[in-house]
């Protein structure tokens, strides 16, 4: 856990809102190199980035969102268009969780948008948690409505009172729903383009059982998959945990979750987020059943979710000064083929080599287009296919089709390697399997040079200064993560638990918090988080 | 065309919120019937349903759609919950559907729920279509926004300010783009489940291209695709044709639709849209572009969309006083396995044939369950599977068993016939076939039952009286529809046009306008509709 790469985790700014203008100059250089009607060969001018991701971070995101065509600002603030770029990576991920929940005979149902006021507030905790971010409809038309009503920011109250109406018998459980839909949270503080935006995609399972056992292990299934997502769709290592009493989630018993680190920001983020929610929902929806014994009994729930967050984590990690860098699995477009013409070279033969290229790699089962604009340098496309973050180029010009061969450039390294054409397939795949492979390793060196482990109140401020990911012997008590947060209070944030993960490093007797000199219960991890 | 089938065609009441009581209480029945812990058999008494769709089809309808476990009511009126036994039937349409227009290069987006006034109100005909069903929000938690915000009834104000951005020359054109979503449309009037709601789901799509011919193809070639989803799928025929100018779409050029007929109310029913816009939008949102001769022009736009409304469509024509009767096609279920047993029987061996069965055809590629409780009696069973509409049941007994055979028995027309065990996948497959088809030949033989062709106002008013789907010929003038309307104006509601279809019968030269004695200009399909 040396600290192999202490200037990654250097800040800059936290992303936001305020770097809009900048994002938009770039699209306007962009756009005006798109639109000539005319034949006029664009130069590789005006198609980079204005800002450097080491520099200036969060102008850097909210450029290479943008620029990379994933996300278009919108006229009411915090709210962004998903643009199909971003789509293909949500659907590519809904595919995957949506069959392995299948699996696991979770069934998806689809809830109102609409809550009334008295079942929102039915849960104390909960309603606390939501209420200052709740969006209310109070008219239709030119009439006022007799009762305003909220829009879900998560649906456990809108849910709940039926599943206290469709629960009887032992028989009926476990009940396990899923949902994928849209959540407003009305949020006031640096909207940020899929990391905090009022409107957000997500699903939301919500589940119900006879006992704690089959929901504390669900707790986990789920989490593992959430964990999949990152590791294996998006290339960036999560670590997999349990948060503090004053993280965890409003009205529920515990949160897991999978927590992400951003090295040029020095914040934690948390990934996806799988609840036990214990008996308290059920309680004040009475969710009673009859047990195999034929007594009364409580439910034990469950609820977990992930949203559209996980794009811009991916965008965060891997993004670099020449725009997005797509994994492999999830990219809309697998691999580019451009065609590299030069004075007196056989033109229609190149071309044709492009669409063959791109046949047989799609008949092998890859997402491959060809870019064969005539208005544009083969270097405007290598930088605009660069910045919109596709994994691999593949560039033929006349004597790749002399020597019957391709040449591929690896977006993530620039790697160039000669393909024979009687190899593509072969070699194309392996070739994302370890770029996804790659992504997933530097990301994770990266990460994992953000780590500390500290021990002292002072090895911790000093940590937290050079924005580390901070692992602490912690005393387990909310007093002192309010404690806490109280001292490091200042213009970057507070610090707070990211998590205390189920990996635990062993903890010798005698051990003591670094906050409070009691005796230490746990690592926890610790730091600034989104 | 001749009325083989008149008795259908009479209604009742038009189905809606206030059958909710009893739907209600039929409910209580079946969970009452569901609620037992104890190993007690339940008798076959208390499943069905209590009203008859020849009968009282509105409370027949409310009442099926909640026993067939398909919506629950929510206590927000004109919303509903949608159960997974709809959400398996919408993503069954979903996956046809967005396989289909991504073959024609249509992606996928989303764009916010959000509208901003200002951006609502920019094209005048479309927002008076929709203004008095715009729910506002004005309020977050405790705070009034600034300014009120709508919330989406359909996307078009929403997105085109963004067509407008991203179109600059030809290169940009043809763009199209789709998103999955849900619509809140405030109405009043008569909530029904799945037919009028105020929160729906549905996929529109919305499409820009340089030249008018281009849009037009586009239009018709979607609503070839709502003609299989209905036809395919849902098993239910329908009418492609053209909307008159008052039935037309908001602010459109011109509505294309499939349009359906629900013979037991006597109503048309909408059932898709494929709208060309022409170039209204594209003049109020400056969606300009340079063309291939470098001159500015205007985009074509087209918008098109079906909802969930569809699966209630599905409810109405295809169920029956057992309750739901789905398509093969899109049933969660497609056979359910029902064990038989008998006194003395060997249950084990009974038991092990309902799972062999169920693997084989769930390898074969079927959807198949089997109900193993052995709390339930067959009886019951068959009674619970008839009212979810499961559209084929294997019965397996001791008989079935030494013979080698399971018994099928059909749901739509109950005929039962032996399968031997080596036969099972052809015949369960071909079964399938068959009734999917015999479901739309059913519906097709009641739907044109109920088609009249008329030439007189006379003959016109006593066809409407017999709830009849009225084919006449029409001067296709706007103030003679109108001039219909208020003459048929009514308790059950006035007649208006439902489509002319693009299948024109001859008209004869010389012919008359039915209601204006003006000469005709096409035949146009009339009814009262939902």
């Amino acid at each position: 856990m040396a600290s192999v790469d202490v200037k990654k985790c250097n800040d800059n700014t936290k992303s936001g809102e305020k770097s809009k203008a900048n994002a938009k100059s770039g699209e306007k250089s962009k756009s005006n190199a798109k639109s000539g009607g005319k034949k006029e060969v664009k130069k590789e001018t005006g198609l980079g980035l204005s800002n450097r991701k080491d520099e200036n971070f969060g102008e850097w995101y909210s450029e290479v969102v943008v620029s990379g065509e994933m996300i278009e600002y919108y006229d009411i603030s915090g709210c962004y268009i998903l643009r199909p770029w971003t789509m293909t990576i949500w659907e590519i991920m809904q595919a995957f969780f949506d069959a392995e929940i299948k699996k696991m005979k979770i069934k998806n149902c689809y809830f109102p948008l609409f809550v009334s006021p008295g079942v929102l507030q039915r849960e104390k905790d909960h309603i606390e948690g939501f209420a200052p971010e709740v969006a209310w409809v109070t008219k239709s038309g030119e009439s006022d409505l007799e009762v305003p009503i909220a829009i879900r920011p998560t649906s456990e109250t809108v849910m709940y009172p039926y599943y206290s109406k469709w629960i009887r018998g032992h028989r009926d459980l476990p009940l396990k729903l899923n949902q994928w839909c849209n959540v407003v949270r009305w949020e006031f503080s640096h909207p940020t383009p899929f990391i905090r935006s009022r409107e957000f995609l997500w699903q939301e399972g919500h589940t119900a059982f006879a006992t704690q056992s089959e929901a504390d292990e669900e707790v986990l299934e789920i989490l593992e998959l959430y964990r999949r997502i990152y590791e294996e769709y998006l290339a960036i290592p999560v670590v997999k945990g349990k948060k503090s009493e004053l993280e965890k989630f409003a009205g529920g018993l515990y949160t897991t979750s999978v927590e992400a680190f951003i090295p040029n920001t020095g914040r934690g983020i948390q990934g996806a987020t799988s609840h036990c929610l214990g008996q308290n929902f059920a309680k004040m929806f009475e969710i009673n059943f009859e047990n195999v014994k034929g007594e009364k009994a409580m439910v034990w729930q469950n609820s977990w979710a992930y949203s559209t967050r996980t794009i811009g984590v991916m965008v965060m990690v891997h993004g670099d000064d020449k725009g997005l860098v797509l994994p492999p699995k999830v990219a809309s477009v697998q691999v580019i083929v451009i065609p590299v013409p030069y004075k007196d070279a056989d033109m229609q033969a190149i071309f044709d080599a492009c669409s063959a290229t791109v046949n047989t790699l799609n008949e092998a089962g890859f997402r491959v287009e060809a870019d064969l604009r005539d208005n544009y340098s083969p270097g405007w496309k290598y930088s605009h296919w660069e910045m919109k973050g596709v994994p691999l180029r593949i560039e033929i010009g006349p004597k790749d089709l002399a020597n019957s061969q391709v040449r591929a450039v690896r977006r993530d390294n620039s790697a160039k390697v000669d393909i024979p054409m009687v190899n593509l397939v072969k070699q194309v795949k392996d070739m994302l399997t370890n770029i996804q492979q790659s992504l997933f390793d530097a990301a994770k060196l990266k990460r994992d040079a953000c780590i500390d482990v500290v021990k002292t109140w002072d090895e911790f401020i000093e940590a937290l200064g050079q924005k580390k990911m901070i692992l602490a012997p912690w005393c387990d008590e909310e007093e002192v993560e309010k404690d806490v947060k109280a001292r490091t209070k200042g213009e970057m944030g507070a610090a707070k638990t990211l998590c205390s993960p189920f990996d635990q490093p062993e903890l010798p007797e005698g051990t003591i918090c670094f906050a409070s000199g009691k005796p230490a219960k746990k690592w926890t991890y610790w730091g600034r988080s989104y």
